[in-house]
């Protein structure tokens, strides 16, 4: 038996400790979203990277959200989002959303427009997926909101911007 | 009211197409991951961007499955996974293991472990995280598996692998 092969074994028998589970997390890269919802429960924004697809039939991405999180109770009660995926050049709006910044000064710093469901869609995103929310289902202290699309936009030349090991990281 | 403001409202009298809700996808970049399982119901892998963090409490993550892909079998009825999150220099297994290659050729490819669950847990991967399937949901042609992390790895120092516009990116 070899030493990587004892230390997992090893592992089996505790629980994996937080840390190392964001550790080994921070190996995979995501995208750097802004998800913002407005309507009866308030207009608020967060940044995102436990953002996915999930289907072309009907088309259906999926937003894992804590629980805890202040902007919970708007977006799970006006049940409609908007998915706005940063290009390369929108790294400071991910610091700004994903930070303490009061609603309004975080929306003052950018463009935005309204579609379908009146969520904020921003100017300049390398993609924008403006959704219903269909279905939740919760998993330890996360919700996971799963997203029909009912309006979309790509800017087909931006960059993307990636979070990877704790940094930002453009590609393409 | 501005031109793309009318585009949008235009789309939400129709569905979205699914061409161009994948295209728009193309923009959210994603890590590249193998995903195996090994038990009763076989042994296989599949290469999958489809995949995300959930919560720390418990260390959950999920992958998103098409019910018609080959794996999908084995993978809900073994009910244990390793998500090997893939290196910069592994471009050429997630070709491999996202092709029409007979499973006993792409395992021939790459050197592997196991761990608790029994999955292939693959050499040199950025990050593995071998798991158990806690719940799974089903929305449109997909299964969400929801996979409780029994233990893990990271190799600090590597590159990572993303797939954004269509193509290869190293990231790090």
């Amino acid at each position: 038996m070899q030493a990587c092969e004892l230390l997992a074994v090893a592992q089996t028998l505790l629980p994996i400790a937080q840390q190392d589970y964001r550790d080994a997390m921070a190996s995979l890269a995501a995208a750097v979203n802004v998800v913002t919802t407005d309507g009866p429960h308030g207009r608020c924004g967060f940044t995102a990277t436990a953002v996915c697809s999930v289907t072309d039939t009907p088309p259906t991405l999926l937003v894992c959200l804590n629980r805890s999180a202040s902007v919970h109770a708007a977006l799970t009660a006006n049940a409609t989002l908007c998915v706005n995926t940063l290009s390369g050049d929108q790294q400071a709006l991910s610091n700004l959303f994903g930070g303490k910044t009061p609603m309004a000064e975080r929306f003052a710093a950018a463009q935005w427009e309204t579609w379908a469901s009146g969520s904020p869609v921003l100017t300049g995103a390398a993609a924008s997926f403006d959704c219903r929310v269909s279905q939740t289902v919760s998993v330890g202290t996360h919700d996971i909101l799963f997203c029909e699309v009912l309006a979309l936009s790509r800017q087909k030349e931006a960059a993307g911007l990636v979070y990877f090991d704790r940094a930002y990281h453009g590609v393409g």
